[in-house]
């Protein structure tokens, strides 16, 4: 039978009580497609701060290198926004994580369900036309990892971008295109950014072995309109760093269902990260009542690309599908419901 | 009688067309409030690339230094995507005209108008919140003019600020919320960016001769998210030239209303550049549909912030509004409108 190890890193507010659902349908999908799931929590984020005075201890760092995948919660709250911006859990858990996995490539899908349209902000002029998009954003390179510094009176940042580490994401989307709606809105800014150019060069390269795939460049600042006005125009957004950063989240927002969206960060050879894509929410942490969802299929994603255990992946993503038609769901999704973050976990396995 | 010598730049697609009603009404507030309004016309974008080669043309610079502002329309069209884009119309004439005038600060009011609160996409859920946003944005520094080069298999682009640079822009934001709602969200990614470290450091100290305006700090992602859930939140927000870029599409998008929202580009001592949010929509140029409001708006901007004419500036902004309470709008305002632009600058006049 297989084995597969994984680090959980469930991490702040909510995060420990969403983290323990995901694990509870892990370990009957496991048990139903006949493979076994070994899982280390470790400390990250605020917790690990407190208890060990480092964002990401050494301890988890090698857990997670003795795993075949990384489960993750979220993390940061109140009680460290006082700490300086780099020190803050979720930056200095994040970026070393990315880093050292070589996670290039993250994946958030962005949807308005039909059945929960109303969420969206942009309910019901734009929501009624829908919106299913697979942002994949370049998650190593770029602004966040080039040369900085800093004097007195100035300070600099570099976006540094290789034909290579440009060409390895572009593939990412267009392979995903042919499994969706064949269409990849590649995101620059070349109008002023020689990155830029160099990206629309790659991407028109790669783009030459998917001809089923239809390739259009969208500016930045014309892609944070355009998905508030017509988000239904897109299917794969392919973007770099920041512009990846900014997206993701305008995206999340105009789904208006964050406590659904997962994420995976992957390093193109299986091993990856994987995490909802709202965060650890404080003001709620603790009660029984956030939403387990996204964690949920955060796991599912993990089953996919880092197992390549698919059927158990559409397992979940079927029964998730289903306790939302039942209606059962957390007071961010229906303000009227009354079921907590347990009633959800255990309708999801009902449905398993 | 004070004289004023302005350029005006028309440019392509509906420039022209609005420009012409922005004319009238200068002509009819510079006879009522006392002074005049000496106007010279130059090509600028396409239409300079076209008959000249160059997008801005030795003439036209030659023009602007000797004016006391420029009134611009809107440049580019399908015409000219086909070029490079480091050589197309809208980048190669604005660019060089923002450096060479020294024009570090961008104004763009973003609103939602009571009574046009459904041309929001986010009518009714958040658009009754309603919006009323001035982006203050970098507009000379960053990303946009920092070191970049290229190799064959990489690229770089530079981002660097220094201190003058963040402290003249955010003294403008300071003084822009005492006149308006005493509140300044700054952007940034100071958990990955040493520029946005320093950028925080610099709007800190500014605060400090600021006591009764509200400053808070807040991370691109998370601004890209709260725009859509939450636009009341906002007051003035304070941006490098990319972020500001990105945020005030956004904002135009959820205002929903581009042929109403005019900006200003400024240089901090009266000379300045006026133009409309929108773009040249060349599908409907030519037809005497399009909306001449912004441009008439960015000609208001242009007696306040050139001419230090308040007076001239807010009669023209009551035209606009009563003119826009009387339901006499164009197309993109109101979809059964018969109105056209030559009747929406006459009511404008009538309304003086
Ligand atoms: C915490 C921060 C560094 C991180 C990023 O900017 O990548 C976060 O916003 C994200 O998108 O995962
Ligand atoms: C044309 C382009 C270079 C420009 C910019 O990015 O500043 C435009 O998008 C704007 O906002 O005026």
């Amino acid at each position: 039978m297989k084995n597969y190890k994984i680090a959980v890193l469930a991490g702040d507010g909510i995060g420990p009580e969403v983290m323990v659902q995901a694990l509870k349908v892990l370990a009957v999908v496991s048990d139903q497609f006949g493979f076994s799931i070994q899982h280390t929590e470790a400390l990250i984020g605020g917790a690990a701060i407190d208890a060990t005075g480092a964002a990401l201890p050494e301890a988890t760092l090698t857990l997670c290198k003795n795993s075949d995948a990384i489960l993750f919660g979220s993390v940061g709250g109140p009680k460290w926004t006082s700490l300086p911006p780099a020190q803050q859990p979720e930056r200095a858990s994040l970026l070393p994580l990315r880093k050292t996995f070589d996670l290039f490539c993250n994946l958030r899908p962005g949807q308005i369900y039909p059945a929960f349209a109303e969420l969206s902000p942009l309910h019901p002029k734009i929501s009624s036309q829908g919106m299913d998009i697979l942002c994949v954003r370049e998650l190593t390179g770029g602004i966040y990892f080039g040369e900085k510094g800093r004097t007195e009176d100035a300070a600099f940042d570099t976006q540094k971008y290789s034909v290579s580490e440009i060409e390895r994401i572009s593939r990412v989307a267009f392979e995903a295109a042919t499994k969706r709606r064949n269409k990849v809105t590649s995101i620059d800014k070349a109008n002023v950014l020689a990155t830029s150019v160099l990206w629309r060069e790659v991407v028109e390269r790669v783009a030459k072995d998917y001809p089923q795939v239809q390739l259009e460049h969208m500016y930045i600042d014309n892609a944070a309109m355009q998905l508030i006005r017509a988000p239904q125009h897109f299917d794969v957004l392919l973007c770099d760093n920041l512009f990846g950063d900014i997206l993701s989240d305008e995206i999340a927002a105009i789904a208006g269902s964050l406590g659904l969206l997962p994420s995976a960060s992957l390093n193109g050879s299986n091993f990856g990260l994987y995490e909802p894509a709202g965060g650890t929410a404080p003001d709620i942490a603790g009660k029984g009542i956030a939403n387990p969802i996204a964690q949920i299929l955060s796991a599912a994603l993990m089953l996919r690309y880092s197992f390549g255990e698919e059927a158990a992946a559409r397992a979940i993503e079927q029964a998730v599908a289903s306790t939302l038609e039942q209606g059962i769901v957390t007071r961010d999704i229906n303000s009227a419901s009354n079921y907590g973050t347990a009633d959800v976990g255990a309708a999801v396995i009902a449905a398993l």
